[in-house]
C-alpha cells in the first residue's frame, strides 16, 4: 500500500489575498501524510511589472514572457510569493522548502517554440520531472513548495504554468505515492447550472466527460481543464479535485476520477 | 577524517558583473568535496528598489529594511539571484538547491532591536543553524545556494548580512565537516601596503592580528572583516580565506587560521 500525498495548487488570486490565504495555509498544515503546495502568482507579477513599467502582455490567459517578464516572474514567484509562503508553513509547523524547476534539477523544461506564430518568449514546456528527489525530500518530513519556474539545463529560468507544474509533478510522483492532486478554484467545482452552487457534479469520470460536453453541461474553459484532470488520472493520479480554496479537505467539490 | 567543505561567500559586486560570475562559478564548479555558496546581491537590490521609486538607506554599509525594502529583497535575493545561480550551476553540472533560511528551517534569526537608536527594521540577527538539515543535504551529492535571508519562526522573513550567514553556517557545520571558508574579496588578500598586490599576507593567526593591529598594518574595515574570521576559526572552522573572486582554488589570498 503506497502511502498518501496531497498535491494542492493554488493560484495568484487566493494568494493575493490575505484572508483566504491565511485559512489555505491552516488547513493545508493539517492535511495527513505527505504533500506539496504548488503556488502561482500572476496577479503580484502584474502588479510589479506595471511598478517597473513593464506592460504584461497575455494571450488566451497565459503570459508572454520577455527577457524583462522573465526577470519580473522569476523575482516574484521565485522570491517574493515563495518564500513568503515558506516562512509562513514554518510557521504553522510544516517543514517547507521552496523549490524551481532549477532546484535539484526538479523539473526540466524546454523554450516553447513558436505557436500559430505566437512567440510566448521564456516559457518552458516540461519535459522531465525529478520524482525520485522530490520523493527522497518527503520521506525526510520536508514539505515542497514549489514556484511555476522550470529550467532547461542550460542555465536559463523559464516561466511554467502553475497548472500545469502541479499535474506534471502529480504524475511524477504517483509512480511513489497514492496522489491526489487538489486544484483551487473560484466556484465549489463542477456546476450543472454555473449560477446554482448546490448543482455541483461530485464525480466525474471519463464517460460522464464526454456525456457532459455532448449535452453542453461542460464547455468553454472548464474543458481543458477536465481534460488535463483525466490525463493525470490516466497516468497514475487517483484523484483530482476542483474545489474552492477554503475546502480543501478533500471532502469537498468535484472529483475526477477514472472510474465510479 | 572529516569530510572537506567548501563555502564559498560572493557579494552583490561580483554578482552583478558578467565576466566575474562566469569564471567564479566554473572555478566554483570544480571545487572538490562538498561546497556551499552564499551569495549577496545588494547592488540589485539597489538598482530594482530605485526602478520601483524606493530610496535604499544605509548605515555603516548596513541596509534600512523597511516593509517596501523588505519585499524587494525578497524578490531579488530569494528569487532573481538565488534562481539565476542555481540554473547556471546546474548547467555546469552541481545539483544546486536555492535556500533561504526560512527553507527547511535552515537559519533562525530574531529581529535586531534598536542599535543606538537605529533601526534597523526588518533585520534578522542569527539564533540557530540547522546544521544537521544542511549536513543531510551535502551527503546527499546537493550543494546548498544561500540567499541572506533568514526567518524568525514566526512568519517573517529578515534580512541578514550574507557575510553572517555564511560564517554561522561555517561554524554549524563544522562539527560534521572540515570546512574552510572563502570571503571572496575587491582585492588578493590583506596586504601590508594597499596600494601593492605584492605585499600580501599569506597566513594570519590571532596573535598576528594584535600585532598587525597595534602597528596599524591592518586597519579600518579589515579589522572587524579579519576579527570575524578569527571568531569562525576559534568555533571550529578550520580556515577562512581572504582572495578575489578570481582566485578561489585555496592557494590564493590571505589564510587565517588558529595556529602555523
Amino acid at each position: 500500500m503506497k502511502e498518501t500525498l496531497t498535491i494542492v495548487k493554488v493560484g495568484g488570486a487566493v494568494v493575493e489575498d490575505e484572508a483566504q490565504l491565511a485559512r489555505l495555509l491552516k488547513d493545508f498544515a493539517v492535511i495527513e501524510g505527505h504533500k506539496i503546495l504548488v503556488h502561482g502568482g500572476g496577479r503580484r507579477a502584474t502588479k510589479v511589472a506595471g511598478a517597473l513599467g513593464i506592460e504584461s502582455r497575455m494571450v488566451d490567459g497565459r503570459r508572454i514572457t520577455d527577457a524583462k517578464m522573465l526577470e519580473v516572474v522569476t523575482m516574484v514567484y521565485g522570491g517574493l510569493v515563495n518564500k513568503s509562503l515558506v516562512a509562513r508553513l514554518q510557521a504553522c509547523g510544516i517543514n517547507a522548502l521552496g523549490l524551481t524547476g532549477a532546484d535539484m534539477n526538479a523539473v526540466e523544461s524546454h523554450k516553447r517554440p513558436l505557436k500559430n506564430g505566437i512567440d510566448f518568449g521564456f516559457v518552458g514546456d516540461v519535459d522531465h520531472v525529478n520524482g525520485y528527489a522530490l520523493q527522497l525530500l518527503l520521506q525526510q518530513g520536508i514539505t515542497p513548495v514549489m514556484a511555476p519556474l522550470t529550467h532547461d539545463g542550460q542555465g536559463n529560468i523559464l516561466n511554467t504554468n502553475a497548472d500545469t507544474m502541479a499535474s506534471e509533478v502529480a504524475k511524477a510522483l504517483s509512480r511513489f505515492f497514492n496522489v491526489t492532486l487538489i486544484y483551487c478554484f473560484e466556484k465549489p467545482g463542477v456546476l450543472r447550472n454555473p449560477a446554482d452552487e448546490a448543482s455541483l457534479i461530485p464525480i466525474i469520470t471519463r464517460e460522464e466527460f464526454s456525456g457532459y460536453v455532448a449535452d453542453g453541461t461542460v464547455s468553454g474553459g472548464m474543458i481543458p481543464k477536465l481534460e488535463n484532470a483525466l490525463a493525470a488520472v490516466d497516468h497514475g493520479v487517483s484523484k483530482v479535485i476542483i474545489t474552492l480554496a477554503t475546502a480543501i479537505d478533500g471532502k469537498h467539490g468535484t472529483v475526477i476520477q477514472r472510474r465510479k
